[in-house]
C-alpha cells in the first residue's frame, strides 16, 4: 500500500491538502494577508469576505439563532451554509479546522427545515444550531487525526476496526437527536497536553485577535473558530485547562463541567485510561446563556443512560433558581485569588483581577482574599497523573508515522521515562483525595470569614499567568490545572484587552522563582497589545448551574461597568 | 518499648484479651457451648440470657426503634444499654467485634436523653438507634486495626501521627449528628479481601445461624452481631461483596451503593488509592425501611461537603415515589440470571431463585431471561484491579508484625507479584469502560424485550453460588463482583433456608469446569441445612432509591408468599 510506505511528510502533504482542498472554490480567498499587515482578522477583517445576510446569521448569539430557527424565522440551511462559508474563511485565516463535512451538514440542515416545515415544531433544542466539535469527537464520514499522522485513514491509530469513518461518539449522537448541526471539526495539538494548538499536520492555529499569538490549547481550533464567528458554538475537551485556555484566549465564555456531568463516552483521547485526573468535555461560546443552552439541551439527552461514567444528574433547575434568587436579593461573597504562590501574573491579568473585584465591590459584594492549601502540592498531583506513563501512549502515537515531537510537549514528554507502578499511582490518588478534602474543608472554613455567613459563593482566579501566551511560551498550567486536580467546575469569563498604554511592565517585579522571572519576562505590552485578558469563575464539584448563573451575572456586570466607563470618557 | 520486641502472638493476644474483657462482667457467660453441641446461636438461644425488655427492645427493628426513641418512648439509653448487652453475647458466641465502648455510648445516650427531655424532640431522624461499624472506620476514644496485629497502638500502622484513636472518620461524624449511638465496631478479616472473616486477633468469626459456616466478609462482623440482633444496623463496605455477602449468609437485607454516593472519607482502607473499582459504603439490616432510614439520614447531612468523592445526589423522593407508582399501578420486567457461565448455583440458590420467579408471576410481573455480555470478562477486570499492587500493600501491612497471612488471601496474595504499570492500569480501566458500555446497552436493549417496553426494571441474581460458605472454601466472587465492575446498585434480599429435606445433591450435574466441579461438590445438605439463601436484586448505576423501593416489594411478596404456603399445609 502506498501509505505504508509513504514518509510522514508525504501524508501529512496530503492530509492538509484534503482538508484545505475541502473548502468550497467559491469559498477560496484569492490570498491571505501575511501576519505583519493584518494581525487581527475578526471583526471587520473577515466580515469583508461575507454578505450582509451572512454577517448578521453568523454575529448572532447561539441562543437568539435557536430561538429564529425554533420558530421557522431562518432555515437550518441558511444558518448553516452562513457558518460553513465564514468557518471557511477562519481556516484560511488561522489554521483552525482539521475536518469540514459541509455537504453532509446542509443536508443534515435541509432535512430539519423538513421536519420543521411537517410539524410545525422544532425537532429539539438545538434545531438547527451549527456546533463544532474539537478533533476528538468521532463523527461519521470523516475521521479522526487528533493532530497525530499516525491516525490518518485509521480509527485512533488502528485499522480494519470496521469503525473507521462510521463510529459516532455518543455525544454527537446526543446533539444529532437535538438537532444540532454538525459541520467541522477543529484543529488541536497533538497529544492534547499543551495551551497551544501545533501538529505536523495543519501546523500553527493562530490568534485571529492577534496573529502572534497563540489561539490556546488544546480545544485551540474552537477557540479560534468561534472568535472569528466561523462557529456559535462548540464543544472542547479539559484536563488542565483545554477548555478554558482557548476561550480565555479568545474572549470567549468557557465551561469545564466537573468529572462525570457530561458525556465522554466514545471519543478519541490522549493517555485514555488515565482515571486519577480525568479529561472532561464542555462548551465555548459568546455567551453564558448559549452555555447553558448546550449543556441543558444535552442534560435532555439522559446522557447517563448510555455512558457508564456520566452521573445521572439533570439540569437543576432550582440551584439555578436559587442562585439567580440570591443574586437579585442579597449580598454575595467571593474569594479572590491574586497570586497562587508560584508564578506570578502579568500586568493585564491582575488588572482584570483588580476590574473583576472593583465591580463586584461596587454592587455591594464581598470579596475575600483567598488564602487555600498550597497550590504546590496540587500542582504536583496533576503534572504526576500527566506523566504515569512516561511518555508511552504519546511516543506510540507519534510512532505510528515516525513523526516527530512538537517543541510544546517535548518538556515533558520529549524522553521516555519509565512507568509509575500501581503503588506510585495509588498514592497519588490518595495525596489527590487528602488534597481536595483540604481544599474542600478550607471552602466551608470562609464561612466565618463572610458577612453573608455563607461560605464564599465561588472564587475569582486567573486562568493563565498570562493574556493569549506567545509561541512556544506557555511553561505554566498551575492556574488552570489546579481545578482539575481539584474537580471544581470553573467557567472563563472574559474581562478586557490589553492595553499597552496601561498595562506596562512591572518594573519592581520581585520574582519568588527562576520560572516566575522567565514568565514575567514573557510579558512585552507591545506584542500583547489587544491580547483578550479573562478570569475564571470557579466553584465547588458538579456546580455547573451556580457557575453558570454567576458567570453570567459577573460576566454582565464587567460588561456593563466597561459601557459606564467609557461613556464617561 | 514492650511492644517493639513483642511477638505478634503476644501482641495479639494482648489485644484479644482487652476486647473480651471490655466485655463487663455481668454480661460474661460462664460458659459457650461447643458448636457441636449448639449450632445455631440465634433467636431463642441467646435469647434466654436477656430480660423481656432488653429482648422487646433488641428484636424491634432500626425504624421501629427510631419511632419510638424520636417520641420518648424508650429513652436511648435503656436502647443502648440493651444492644451493648446483647452484642456482648454475639460476640461471645461467635467472635464478631473488634472493637467496644459501651461506656462512652450509654454517656453519649444520656446526652440524647437530656436532649429530648429539653426539647421535646429528636435530635436528629437516627436519634438513639444504635449503629454498629465495620472495623475500617475510625471511632475516638478506640483504635482501628482492620484485623492486622502491626496496626495495634498505630493509626493505620503508623504511630505520632496525632490522629490515634481521636480522629473519626466523616461518616462517623454524620451519624453522630444524627443522633446516631455509636458503641462497637466489628470484625474482619485482615486485608478485607475475603468472603470470610478470620485474622489473627480475634480468629474465626462464625455464622451464628450455623456456627460451622462462615458469616461472610469482609463485613463479616457486621452480619453475624446484627443476625443475633446485637445490632439494629450497621455499615459495611463492598468491594467485590463484603456488605451484601455477610447480609446473604445471616438472612439480611444489605445494599451495596454505586461509589459516591455515600461517604467513604476518612475510613482506613485496603489497597487504598486504587481507583479502578473502589470500595464502597453502605448500610445491613433487618428491613429495607432501617436500609432506606440510614440512607436517607446520611444523605440529609450534605455529605458531598465534607467528602471530595461524593456526589451531590440527595434523596430523590420523586425516583422513590415514581417506583412505588409503578409498584402500585402497572406490571414490572425483571431479568433473571440463573447462571453466569462460569459457575453453577448450588441447589439452594436454584431454588431461592426459582421461588422469587414463580413469586414475581404469580404477581403478574415479567421475567425474562438475562443474557449479559461475558460475565467472565467483567470478572477478570475487577480481578485485575484487585491485584494491581501485586499484594505490596498487604505484604507491608502484615510484615508490621511479622504475622502469618491468613489462608483464605494467600491465593490471591501469597506470593508477592510485580506491580501493574500505569500502561496495563490504563488498559484496564479501558476495558471496564467498554464493559459497562456494553452491558449498559445491552440493558437499554431490553426495552424491546419486554411487554412493558421499558427496559428491565431490575436484575435478580445470585449473591454467591452458595449458602453461607463452609470456612475456607469461598473461592469465587463473580457473583458479587460482577456489580462492582458495573458499579451498579445492589441489594441483598433474603429469600430461604436450606432444607436438607428438599435442597438434595444434583445427582445429575455437569460441571462446566474443573473450578464448577469443584464448587457444586462442597455443596453438602447435611453441613449447609438451615443456612440463609439470598438474592441480589440490581438496578443500574446510582440507582438507590428505585432499587430500594423494588427490594421491599419483592422482599416482602417473597415473604408473603412463604406464609400463604406454610399456612396451606
Amino acid at each position: 500500500m502506498a501509505t505504508e510506505t509513504s514518509t510522514w511528510q508525504h501524508l501529512a502533504k496530503a492530509k492538509v491538502d484534503a482538508i484545505n482542498g475541502s473548502i468550497p472554490e467559491k469559498w477560496q480567498l484569492s490570498s491571505i494577508p501575511p501576519i505583519e499587515e493584518q494581525q487581527d482578522v475578526t471583526g471587520p477583517f473577515i466580515r469583508q469576505f461575507l454578505s450582509a445576510e451572512e454577517v448578521e446569521i453568523t454575529e448572532t448569539d447561539a441562543i437568539d439563532i435557536v430561538e429564529k430557527t425554533s420558530v421557522g424565522i431562518w432555515t437550518a440551511e441558511e444558518v448553516t451554509t452562513a457558518f460553513c462559508h465564514r468557518a471557511s474563511l477562519a481556516h484560511q485565516l488561522t489554521n483552525c479546522l482539521h475536518e469540514t463535512f459541509f455537504d453532509a451538514a446542509i443536508e443534515d440542515a435541509k432535512q430539519l427545515d423538513k421536519y420543521y416545515a411537517q410539524h410545525k415544531a422544532p425537532i429539539g433544542p438545538l434545531h438547527g444550531l451549527p456546533v463544532s466539535l474539537k478533533d476528538q469527537f468521532h463523527v461519521k464520514g470523516v475521521e479522526t487525526t487528533m493532530g497525530y499522522i499516525g491516525w490518518i485513514n485509521t480509527f485512533e491509530g488502528r485499522r480494519g476496526t470496521g469503525k473507521e469513518k462510521v463510529f459516532e461518539s455518543e455525544m454527537v449522537k446526543e446533539l444529532r437527536l437535538s438537532g444540532a448541526v454538525l459541520y467541522c471539526k477543529t484543529s488541536v495539538p497533538h497529544s492534547l497536553m499543551t495551551g497551544e494548538t501545533v501538529n505536523n499536520i495543519i501546523g500553527y492555529t493562530t490568534n485571529p485577535k492577534n496573529r502572534n499569538l497563540t489561539c490556546g490549547g488544546s480545544s485551540g481550533g474552537e477557540g479560534a473558530l468561534i472568535a472569528m464567528k466561523g462557529s456559535p458554538a462548540g464543544f472542547g475537551t479539559d484536563i488542565g485547562g483545554s477548555i478554558r485556555i482557548p476561550a480565555a484566549f479568545n474572549g470567549l465564555y468557557g465551561l469545564r463541567p466537573s468529572a462525570g456531568r457530561m458525556p465522554y463516552e466514545g471519543m478519541a483521547n490522549s493517555m485514555d485510561g488515565q482515571n486519577s485526573v480525568l479529561s472532561v468535555v464542555g462548551p465555548l461560546s459568546h455567551s453564558v446563556a448559549s452555555l447553558k443552552l448546550l449543556v441543558k439541551s444535552l442534560l435532555i439527552q439522559q446522557p447517563w443512560l448510555h455512558d457508564p461514567l456520566c452521573n445521572e444528574i439533570p439540569w437543576r433547575q432550582d440551584q439555578e433558581d436559587m442562585m439567580l434568587h440570591l443574586i437579585s436579593s442579597s449580598k454575595l461573597a467571593f474569594g479572590i485569588l491574586k497570586h497562587d504562590g508560584i508564578i506570578t501574573p502579568h500586568p493585564p491579568v491582575q488588572r482584570a483581577l483588580g476590574m473583576v473585584v472593583e465591580t463586584l465591590k461596587t454592587l455591594g459584594h464581598e470579596v475575600i482574599d483567598w488564602d487555600p492549601p498550597s497550590h504546590k502540592r496540587g500542582y504536583d498531583i496533576i503534572m504526576n497523573s500527566w506523566t504515569y506513563d512516561g511518555g508511552t501512549d504519546i511516543h506510540n502515537a507519534l510512532g505510528l508515522s515516525g513523526e516527530p515531537m512538537v517543541s510544546q510537549i517535548s518538556g515533558m514528554y520529549g524522553k521516555k521515562r519509565e512507568e509509575a507502578s500501581a503503588s506510585r499511582i495509588s498514592a497519588n490518588n490518595i495525596a489527590k483525595r487528602n488534597y481536595q478534602k483540604e481544599y474542600m474543608e478550607y471552602w466551608n472554613s470562609t464561612a466565618h470569614m463572610t458577612a453573608t455567613g455563607r461560605p464564599v459563593d465561588a472564587i475569582i482566579a486567573p486562568l493563565a499567568p498570562f493574556a493569549a501566551a506567545r509561541p512556544d511560551r506557555y511553561k505554566y498550567y498551575g492556574y488552570s490545572n489546579i481545578y482539575n486536580t481539584l474537580d471544581y467546575t470553573s467557567c472563563v469569563v472574559p474581562v478586557t484587552n490589553v492595553d499597552k498604554q496601561v498595562d506596562v511592565v512591572n518594573e519592581s517585579f520581585q520574582p519568588v522563582s527562576e520560572q516566575d522571572r522567565d514568565t514575567q519576562e514573557d510579558y512585552d505590552p507591545e506584542i500583547y497589545h489587544g491580547a483578550h485578558v479573562a478570569v475564571q469563575l470557579v466553584g465547588r464539584r458538579l456546580q455547573e448551574e451556580k457557575v453558570l448563573a454567576l458567570s453570567e451575572y459577573v460576566g454582565g456586570a464587567i460588561a456593563e461597568a466597561k459601557e459606564t466607563r467609557s461613556s464617561h470618557l
